[in-house]
């Protein structure tokens, strides 16, 4: 292998995988962030690695590339370990609940479409759902997803970033202003590299022409909560549902707290939370899991997402020889392992893993159009 | 005058208002707060100074001194001032918002009460309401306090306590362990004093046991909102109304932002703001003001309201001469100026102003019971 000068722009959970990653694979690696791990949407999502629960028809591209990394997961987190860092990768699988007809049709829909492309997914009466976790509401009935799981993606950020900087990597605390196949810019000055990568999330589109359409910000807010004396602790598994037509996760930490997301809206570059969006989520979850209504509320925030037009992330050579790894929509922490193989290949001068062909940043405007889902979600 | 050595336990907005006085009239003040102005129920509060339109029949002795202190409001503001402190004291008074039927009719028995006892309050339409507030929801008909007017309850404490030191009061950042009549124990030691004054708030009980059964923690949740771009501002007049039975009120601050407040209830001495109590505030705000449901929500929190039985507070020498300024219930912003000229004219040997002989400590165990009202609210 030979050694590169790598500029990361971004350290959100892809640009501290990619950073990580190459640098514990020899690079001279160099991050652009001012604010890395904490800054952007990966500190404030809510860490569902749910590609099957989040399979629609017409969407298989986002699903197999979904797949692909959540197979990684699991010696991606091993990795982390070896080199003293934990991540909070649960075992623990995502139930999805359904609360009326609609949402039982739903299900329906949705657990045929896995059965016919042999997913594991299974319909369940609410009955059996309230035996996995028995604070749930007055459930109708039910999905078992068990590969779906779910990452602690603060835990997940701070270990990247410490095992980034324990492989070398250098962190510079400020924004990238412009950049190139061989440099980035800040305030400070021009640096020169081999490669820059771009892993700007929501921002990636104010800094690469080539996406100023493809990736627009998708904001989302989001509450943690945590048990008092004398509620229910909360659920083992992620539990999902559609609440008003809207969806919404709770996921557990190991210490008796809760992560409860997310609306999705656009609204620019606006990080405000919403009191409708607080109080959506609450009611939600109230119905979901009752025993929330007396949790403590923590935290409220809002994240962007960097949305992207088919939910599949923009992976690959852009027009002026930077590298793409952005536009991961909701799914920024379940694909991290896979986008981050996909540089080290690139370095290498290999394609990328299964699946990250589908997500070249070029496949909506070249000729050859793959059959990449276009649906919005 | 002669000068004394007061020591004053607790630097919410009692504390740090009879701290501010003494010291300026001339005495040797010490303060004991681990946190001045910012760790308690003042800093948590929404700043109402609205005796009147919390009137309610059989609590005339909390109604007699709350416009007691009203009257003193501004010549306080006003000295504050004249040092170069502002408080954001509003000229603007409050609407009381009935939405249904119940709420008229409780708006009715009120109206009559206030008229009865000669207190300025005019019965209105819907209409005539939406001309003052053109934001309110569909509101059947209200009534409209000129007098009860409100505080920047945050900027009062920080001039307070700026105020107080400008003045030669000292603090010390420690909690009181235990007090007497001429001494205050903090883990650093003992120190004397001519005087002490008990002025904790809700945590009053736990430092003197003839408060012990008297002064109970009322936990509130509240709420802190910011207009944003695109959104109403704010209602220029401090906005209550009954939603589902429970009192809920909006507190417009000068730069665009709200209180939202409060609930009520009992649960010891835990500050965690709960799920149930953020969904149900913004749910009745955005019955109250519609355009509250885009609002930025800034802020969740909750404080120690120092309750007593029948809502009036303390005042006077406890049985070991220590003076208690304490149990302020909902009004500790209200009845800062009326709490400081009664100790001012302890610490000369007169009595309190009018109604502070009401709210003496023993008023419920002596022989010769005052009429004061004894309801719970």
């Amino acid at each position: 292998m030979v050694s590169q000068d790598l500029g990361v722009v971004g350290a959100g959970v892809i640009g501290l995988a990619v950073a990580w990653k190459a640098a514990r694979a020899g690079h001279r690696v160099t991050v652009f962030d001012p604010s890395p791990a904490r800054g952007g949407a990966s500190w404030v999502a809510g860490g569902m690695l749910a590609p099957v629960a989040e399979a629609w028809p017409g969407e298989e591209a986002a699903l197999a590339l979904g797949e692909e990394s959540l197979r990684r997961w699991p010696a991606f987190a091993d990795e982390l370990r070896a080199q003293g860092f934990d991540c909070g990768l649960s075992a623990h699988g995502t139930l999805v609940a359904a609360f009326d007809h609609a949402d039982a049709e739903y299900l329906d829909v949705l657990a045929r479409y896995l059965a016919g492309i042999g997913r594991e997914a299974t319909r369940v009466t609410g009955r059996e759902l309230r035996r996995e976790e028995p604070g749930l509401g007055s459930v109708r009935s039910g999905l078992l997803v068990p590969s779906d799981v779910f990452v602690d993606n603060r835990r997940l950020l701070e270990s990247l970033l410490a095992a980034a900087r324990q492989c070398g990597a250098e962190f510079v605390a400020e924004n990238a202003e412009s950049l190139s196949g061989d440099s980035v810019t800040t305030a400070s000055g021009v640096r020169h590299f081999d490669t820059v990568v771009l892993c700007a999330g929501a921002h990636s589109g104010r800094l690469h022409s080539d996406l100023a359409q493809a990736v627009r910000p998708l904001k989302g807010e989001i509450l943690r909560l945590r048990a008092r004396r004398g509620t229910l602790p909360p659920p083992r598994h992620t539990v999902r549902a559609v609440v008003e037509g809207r969806p919404v996760y709770l996921v557990p930490r190991d210490d008796g707290s809760l992560v409860l997301g997310a609306t999705q809206y656009e609204a620019g570059f606006d990080t405000g939370v919403r009191a409708r969006g607080v109080r959506e989520l609450i009611e939600a979850a109230e119905r979901i899991f009752p025993a929330v209504t007396e949790y403590e509320l923590t935290e409220t925030a809002a994240g962007l997402r960097a949305g992207s037009d088919d939910t599949v992330p923009y992976l690959g050579p852009l027009s002026d020889g930077v590298y793409a790894a952005t536009g991961h929509h909701r799914n920024g922490l379940l694909l991290a392992p896979v986008t981050a193989d996909a540089v080290l290949a690139w370095l290498a001068g290999r394609p990328g893993p299964e699946g990250t062909e589908q997500a070249r940043p070029d496949r909506n405007t070249s000729e050859e159009r793959t059959d990449a889902g276009v649906g919005q979600r």
